[in-house]
């Protein structure tokens, strides 16, 4: 055993990154990857076993669990993001530096292209014995599977409308649970959480159009299926679709923040900052860190 | 970044509101939106996919994981109750003083129903695909997505009895969880933990009139409806319903509360402050305070 | 205010009990009755709506998270058996004294009494539209409701062995959970785990007789059954299954102790005793406690 | 009760086994039982209910928490591993020596034999009631209760693929749980979160053939049906499926830990090696033991 600890120790020096933010980087690329595997994995479950192996509860558990499983997977190092709407907002409140947003969204976009990728081959016998095996439409329609695609009764203005809310129920959540000023769950316990902001999304918002929120999760899978085999369609179908859930969950993302400043953030916020100078008057200015205080946690 | 974190600064100061009972009412605005926006969600997604989407079962989960994540939200700043009678309660056990009571009650009523307003705007499309739109009764009713309603078996008698034990049901767990001097769980959980009692009642307490328990919950959603173009028929159908919900609750925390109180809170109160005479007498009455014993927790 | 409290705090005086072995008594009672009042509510509720609010699954949920909360409702106090087979194993262990056993059973029954009786009551309305009102058999039958039969496959031999399986491996996994020398989980999430374990009890164990795996969940609400209206039917039927779950559960747990002890308590039990003699020769036998060891934790 | 507690000490001393393997050996072998007695157990619910009592999701719950309660059994002694994957990661990572897989594989198996001989007693009626007692393939085919077989779509080389996924997705997760160097969750929730893991796998990756993604949990179940009537035919079946869960599964595990390694697991480790070095450097090499570091945490 001596031997193998030191090839491990020579592998280990081998292949140690010292970039930071490639390193978080490639974290958020397998954090988002687990959760588009597992779940896009139940989606294609559910539709390939035509409901005996699943139903949308199931899908909405395991992109519930999957978002948790990525958080402890790459949250140590990257945050956890796995989210480009999250990243935004962070950066939007000053919590992250603007420079990690590009090269999160690209390297969530790759995880999540790569999750997709090993679902379908994970379910490749199953997908070419399904009746409608690379259908764009219909009620054996298979590319449902990797990417988000609207309801027959949704118009694209409903369905914007549908993307900001969604992601803006989740940002508000999640502001919540990692504000530094207002800490309501003890230190670990986020990732179990945000699993469960996203469960409740699922079993709530899921109906119109699968509830992506989130542009790394859609965009992703619609490259690879476009590759795969169920060609450009998956970009031109109802008016070019692919758009809402890429741009809108920005907009959902401005939105969240802002009602969550509103309504509890600079509140709290604030009420930190009072105390923190009344304790420096009351010391007479002597130097004390005031960003110290001890009601501020660091963040996820 | 330099110049975004003096914005944020400002802003923060522009829009910081100082006076705490606002604060709570605005926290609880929140809270009480964030749970009725996931829980008449997931009521909506069950009713307008028929089934498809959702079963009884998920607008349990719905309801219970929002409970849990809208105590998140709010739970630092205003307690979490979401709930009058929750209010109500701790304001009998005189836990929070009974001015809080009208202004945590009518935030309460505001959220839940803007929560409402959100969903209609998020399946606004769906709704008007749906074959029974806007009506009142039969088996495509619409009405009962957002407010309660009773099953055809139940008369008012036992529909009052019914939000009676559930809400004494809900108390009983919650001041078992909140109980300064029965602490069963770590600080920070008691927020998922009454998210599984709202699950929980959902399970066993939801066929008679689907468990509102809560009157901010119904009249917020139920008021509207009657705007939003049900009519005031939701407040005369079943010879006016809606009292039910609306003052059932209450009656329910009275009785949960005393129900609570005789079988475990007023012993382990007892025993605490025996204990702690017990000890000033060793030590001679030397002035020890004896409220800050070890076995006392702050409420949540 | 001032008043309330004064008030508050002479009826706190008035109805104080401190007999400890009465106040545990009544903290099992109002455990158990919120365990079989959310538990049996859940069947209820499935067989009362046939099927529309409720499946085996949510009965499973609800058991699991009844016995969650039962336990955090009276843990405190008590130790949160809700279970006489539990306070016979801990007997055995020599963990609680053996004059707890009747009085805990006597308690937990009537506890599970009146669980019944409020769902009964709650349920008044439905089960007098329900088509089999009182029926003990056939497909309407409501007697399931509250106390358990067997299927129709069952014998009542593999019917003795599967509630003494059952019980068994509650008991295996409740010793687990709450011995001192092998303490697997942070203080506090005790009642969580157990719920888990009752959960998946019924997920796997349910199908043959419905899962006592406990006497006084068994016969409280049978007793009640048999006065209101289901007859002496409810103890006859089928030669007496009601003896199978009120005296198969003790010999489970005799053999779940046995199990657990042989392969895991003996050895860490030992372990424990072993180093402390370590110890306290390196000492020199100075009067150190041998039983104050660092690895052992109070019992729930 | 004098009495008792001497008896139970010589009880304790003459059961008590000192060799540490061996212990382990039991323990995990108590753990298998476990995972194995549920998971099982509620497939045999819900094939023998004919879906009554369950269905695929309940499957999926009952693995998870029975993998969760099979960790918390044995996780203080043995580590919990339930599955030879795990033990051969944890070997490859030098966190284990070699000599224990070969004996923990063997307890493994062990123990999910005797699992799912206590399932076949427990459900003995339901089973000789069930139309296709003991038949091999067919609609009433009965054999999947206890080992896994791939679903009619599936060839060997994508179910090979498919066992490979499935347990390197096994290990990520579990490598990012237990990895002292990428501590994500508080220290006792180790074996909650793995349940989730086992959970989410069982939502997305059941349906080619029942996620086995464990040798042990597959081979022990498999003899015993062999031995207990359904004859070799479990063996020869599909020119020999059990070979791919006995043997992918490694497969499947190399691929995580390089996965892992390469995207997380070798950057933080070098990450806390390099801060130790600075440190050291600035203590002027006194001797402080660089691998104390704050950052490590024990394994599980």
């Amino acid at each position: 055993m001596g031997r193998q600890k030191v090839y491990l120790e020579k592998l280990s020096h081998f292949f140690q990154i010292r970039n930071l933010l490639i390193r978080q980087g490639l974290a958020e690329c397998l954090g988002t990857l687990v959760l588009v595997m597992f779940g896009c994995g139940a989606v294609a479950q559910l539709v390939l076993s035509k409901g005996t192996h699943g139903m949308f509860l199931t899908v909405n558990f395991a992109f519930g669990f999957a978002a948790m499983l990525g958080i402890l997977v790459c949250g140590q190092i990257s945050g956890g993001h796995l989210n480009p709407a999250v990243t935004f907002s962070l950066c939007l409140l000053g919590r992250e530096p603007w420079r990690k947003f590009p090269m999160y969204f690209l390297f969530q976009t790759i995880g999540s292209f790569f999750g997709a990728a090993i679902i379908f081959g994970m379910y490749y016998d199953a997908l070419f014995d399904f009746p409608g095996a690379f259908d764009m439409s219909g009620e054996n329609s298979t590319a449902g599977i990797f990417a988000t695609y609207p309801g027959k009764h949704l118009t694209i203005l409903n369905g914007f409308f549908d993307q900001i809310i969604g992601t803006a129920a989740l940002i508000v959540c999640i502001l919540a649970i990692v504000d530094p000023y207002n800490n309501p769950i003890p230190q670990g316990l986020e990732a179990f959480t945000v699993g469960f902001v996203v469960l409740v999304i699922g079993l709530s918002m899921g109906f119109n159009s699968g509830y992506a929120v989130n542009p790394a999760r859609d965009l992703g899978p619609r490259l690879f299926t476009a590759m795969a085999g169920w060609g450009s369609e998956v970009f031109t179908t109802r008016n070019g679709w692919f758009l809402v859930p890429t741009f809108a969950p920005f907009l959902g993302s401005i939105i969240g923040v802002i009602i969550y400043q509103l309504m509890v953030g600079f509140h709290v916020e604030g009420e930190v900052r009072d105390r923190n100078m009344r304790e420096a008057e009351n010391i007479g200015l002597t130097g004390v860190p005031a960003e110290n205080s001890k009601n501020t946690k660091q963040i996820l």
